[in-house]
């Protein structure tokens, strides 16, 4: 029997129309829907297409857990082998990815271990970076600008020299992290330049002014921009 | 009258399919559509999305120099007023952008002139950053890595040192600076974790092992990507 295929489907930051006409199109076509289900219970990935599954469609939620640790290991060979069955069935099996699938996705455990056995096909999304860019209304980088995504969840020190020699920079993964990202940026200047912003392009996105953000109110789901300085034309 | 709204609409990096929902319908409904057209005289931007306009929709060609120097300031200006005419007539125009219109767009040039007038809604794209990777089949950042796109305009010596400090790299605008790129790919011992593609998801894309590629063949539409050596779960 001909095996399935399997897409990584990047549904993008979180509004629904900035799904790609091609992840749509796979997305209401594919006999099977992959998605993690967070440790929360919330079934975020499936919840921003929820309009777009139709009832013949299966379901195959994945528990894997928020955080990516050693331990998660087990978690992703169950959630791979559950979705090899369909394909070896030679049904397609669409895995939705919040962002873009190669960006930091969770798709890339499941892609490393069934891409040396079936046909993958990944679909890009677009990145909860370019989103903020689009939301926030800040240009980020022109001409020979180079611009760095940096996780929030790295040492201060390292954070620090990525901010000092990139021209633009996204902080992502804020979450419990921003009083000591905040710290940095006001040592090195930057803070009037920086902008954050909260579940970019979702219902409830919330754009704050970086100096007024309460750290009690901060999700996983922000991030900041430091857009380039380079002289615009 | 009520003014027209401005639209950035990123079109992403070259296959029509992977226009967003969003930018499909405003593509296929504003009055008013305009587009860079190169010296070269080829109309990239609009070429690719042909198939979507319609023959009652007003066409906006934009003579935008291809490489941005201070000397293409006039043609900025006076495509920015040629679009301004229709906003103030109450028409929306959409101006056409390849990948995404904040990462290297020639939009920002256009946003930084008509925004402080008029509405501008920005629709974010698909970059060919995050294209390349999923036509690569190569996931670029896991967890705490940094991300870095670095410019191959740029000195070598500036290159080198990005290139050192990223996990994780795309390294665009390559055309006559390939050899320059190269050799420092190699000086760092980077040669064999990096590849390269041409015109991502276009008809005519193509992937050729880095170490076959001929300079002659280069186009300003191919990138090098470096990703991640992240101990994947």
């Amino acid at each position: 029997m001909k095996q399935g295929r399997l897409y990584g489907l990047g549904i993008g930051p979180g509004d629904p129309e900035l799904l790609t006409l091609k992840a749509h199109r796979i997305l209401t076509s594919s006999p099977v829907i992959a998605y993690p289900t967070m440790e929360s219970g919330k079934v975020l990935a499936r919840a921003l297409v929820a309009d777009f599954i139709k009832a013949d469609q299966i379901e195959l939620p994945m528990p894997l857990p928020f955080s990516v640790e050693r331990s998660s290991q087990p978690s992703y060979d169950i959630a791979a082998e559950k979705i090899a069955v369909h394909l070896e069935e030679g049904r397609d099996v669409a895995v939705l990815c919040l962002g873009d699938p190669m960006l930091y996705g969770t798709f890339m455990y499941i892609f490393n271990r069934l891409s040396p056995r079936f046909e993958v096909e990944v679909v890009p999304g677009i990145s909860s970076v370019m989103a903020s860019a689009a939301m926030l209304g800040v240009p980020l980088t022109y001409r020979d600008d180079v611009f760095s995504i940096i996780p929030a969840t790295l040492e201060g020190e390292v954070i620090r020299e990525h901010l000092k020699m990139a021209d633009a920079s996204a902080i992502i993964k804020l979450g419990r992290h921003f009083p000591k990202v905040r710290s940095i940026l006001e040592d090195l200047g930057l803070l009037d330049r920086a902008v954050y912003i909260e579940r970019a392009t979702w219902e409830n996105q919330r754009i704050v002014p970086i100096r007024e953000v309460e750290l009690s109110e901060i999700t996983y789901w922000s991030l900041i921009l430091i857009p380039s300085q380079t002289q615009p034309l």
